[in-house]
C-alpha cells in the first residue's frame, strides 16, 4: 500500500460539555495540526498517489470553515463535542467526499483509504482512518 | 477506526547480553519517549476515544516503576534484554491490563487495540501493537 | 553562558482587535507550547543552572491561570491584544519575578537572563528575551 | 506486531515529466529523510526485532547510490518519475531483498512486513508498506 | 528583545565547486526549510513584532525565485557556492531590504535585527543573523 | 554572524549526588541529542562556515568516549555531577580544542564562537555558548 500525507493547521476556540472534561468545559482553544494521508494500491501513470499540491489545496478548503472560528457557534457542530478525535473524523468525511467526487485526480475507488491525524499539542494527538467507498 | 495517543518519557540505565549488541553490552542508558495510542471503533457519548487526561495519568503510573532506574536491577526484568521493542511490549501489557479493568473509562472490549511506540533517539524507535481482548 | 530550557503548554481562546488581524479578529484559539530558558554565567555547586524539576513546576504554576481559559475574559489582560509575542513577554515577567524571589534555587542575580519562546503552530513562533535584574 | 524503525537521509536532484507537476517539471531537488520500519510477530532470542545498527547500515547501503545524485541521470530510474512515493517503494524493494537474503539477522520469513516512509519537507511525506514474502 | 519567526520551504537543485565538498560536487539537491526571525525592542500599538501573515507572505515572495530551480543556472548566483549558510545570508539580505522599505508594517529601524535559519536535514542547519540598518 | 550546526547523539548511564536531584540520585540514564553550532563572521573561500562533514566527524570523535558508557565510572568525570548543562560545557571544551588546532578547516580565530546544545527529552534541554579564543 502506498500513501501520501500532507499537513495544514487551524486555530480554533471551543468548549466541551460533560464532567469528564474538567477545566476543558470552559471556553478555551487549540491549534490543530492536521495530516491527511491518502492511500492507494498502485501509483497512477505519473508515478503519484495523489498530487501533493492538489491534496494540500483540498485539505485547506476543507479546513477553511473552521479556521479562526469558535466551533461552539458553528451550526454544523451543534450538539457535538468537537474533540480532537471527533474533528479527525469530520475532516475525514469532508476530504473523503472530495475524493469520491474525483477531485484528487484519481477515479473513485482508486484512493482506497484515508487517515486524518490531528495533533493538539506536542504530547497528544488523535486520528481517524477508514476505507473509502 | 479512531485513535487517541498520549506521550510521556522515562530516563533509565541498562545493559544488554549478547554479542550482537556490541558496545551496548556495557552499562549505558536511554531517554525513552513513549506514545500510547488507544483505538476504538466508535466514540463514546462524550465524543471521546478515551479522556486524554486519564490516558496520560495511567501511562505515567505504568512508567513510574521504570523512571530513574537501572533496569538491570529490577526483578521484573530479570533475565530479559530490555530492548526498545521489548519495553514497548511490556508497557503495552501493563496499559492493556488497565484498559481491561475499565480504568480508561470505556467498558472492556470497547478499546479494541493499543499501540505503544518507544523512541530512543531522533533516528530510531520501536513499537508494539496488538488487539485488546 | 549556560542555559537550561523546559517546556509546557496551554490551550486558550482569544480574539484580537485591529484590522491587521483579519480573520483573527474573530474569537478563535491556540495551543501555545512554551519554552523557558534560564541562563547563568556559572553552574552551582550541584552542577546545575537550575533544577529542571523546579523550573518545570514554576513554569506550570505561571501558566495555570491561562490554561483552558478565554483570555478575552481575564481582567489581567483587559485592553491587551494577547498575541504570541505579548504572551511570551507576560510569561517572562511572571517567571522572572519567581527567579527574583529565589524560587529557582539560585540567589537573585545568578540567573542573569531568561528567554521565553511560545510556539503557536509548526510554522510560527515568538519569543521574548531579557536580562534579569 | 513488533516494529523497529531507523532513519537516514539523502540529498538528490531530479525533475518530473507531466503537466500535473507544474513547476516541479523543472530540474529541482530534495532532502529525503527515510524511515524503514521492520515488523515481526515475535522477538528473537536476544529480544530484538532486528539489530538497530545492522538495520541502519543496510538502509545506508541501499541509499548510497542515490545520495548526492541527479536521479534523472541514473539508468536504474530511466523512464520513471522519481516521486516521493515511487522512491518509498523503490527503497522498500531493495531493503526487502536484503531481508530475504537474511542480512538483517533473522531467517527469511520472520520479518513479515516493511514500511518505508520518505519525508520531503515539514509538510509532506509518503510511504510504501507491504508484506515480505 | 522580542522576536517573531515564520517558516517556509523550497526544493532546489545545485552543485558545489571545491574538493572539500566531495560527492556534493555532483549535481544534487535539497529541501531547505527556512525560518525568518524578526526582532524588535518594543511591540507596536497592536501588540505585534510584525504580522505573521505579512511576514509569511514576504518570506514566500523572497523564496519564490529559488523554488523548484537548479540554482546553478540562476544568474544571481553565478560564481557562488550556494551552500546552506550562503543561502541563509542571501535570504537575509532580501528580507532585510523588504523591512527597510517598510513592507513589514513597521517603520524602518524598528525591526532591529533579523535571523534566517536554513535547515537542510534532520541533522544539519545553518543561520545568518545581523542587525538591520 | 554565520553559523552551521550539526547533530549527533549518545546513550549513557549516570547518577547524581545531592538531595536536589531526588530520584535522579539513583543510577539511571539518558539519550543525549547534541547539536554543535560553529559561528564565524565571514564565509571562507568555498562559501562555508565549516564543512558539515568535517564538523560531524569531529563531534562524533568527541562524543565517542561517552557513548554506551556509565559516566559514573569514567575517570575524566570523577567528582562531577554529569548534568545536561555540565556535559554541554564539556563537549564545548573538547570541540573548541579541535577548532583551536585548526581541525575544522579554518585558521584559529576564524571560528569565533561555539554553542553546544544537549537535549535530554522532548521537554528539556541545556546549552553552553562561549567565544573561542
Amino acid at each position: 500500500m502506498y500513501a501520501v500525507e500532507v499537513r495544514d493547521h487551524v486555530m480554533i476556540a471551543h468548549s466541551f460539555r460533560g464532567e469528564v472534561f474538567g477545566p476543558a468545559q470552559r471556553l478555551h482553544g487549540a491549534t490543530f495540526v492536521i495530516d491527511a494521508a491518502f492511500q492507494t494500491g498502485a501509483l497512477d501513470a505519473n508515478g503519484l498517489v495523489v498530487d501533493i499540491g492538489t491534496a494540500s489545496r483540498i485539505l485547506r478548503e476543507v479546513l477553511a470553515p473552521l479556521d479562526y472560528r469558535n466551533l461552539d457557534e458553528l451550526p454544523l457542530f451543534a450538539g457535538c463535542n468537537t474533540t480532537t478525535e471527533f474533528l479527525a473524523a469530520w475532516v475525514h468525511g469532508r476530504v473523503a467526499a472530495r475524493c469520491a467526487g474525483g477531485e484528487l485526480g484519481r477515479p473513485a475507488g482508486e484512493v482506497v483509504a484515508l487517515r486524518v491525524t490531528v495533533s493538539e499539542s506536542h504530547v497528544a494527538r488523535a486520528w481517524y482512518e477508514a476505507p473509502l467507498g
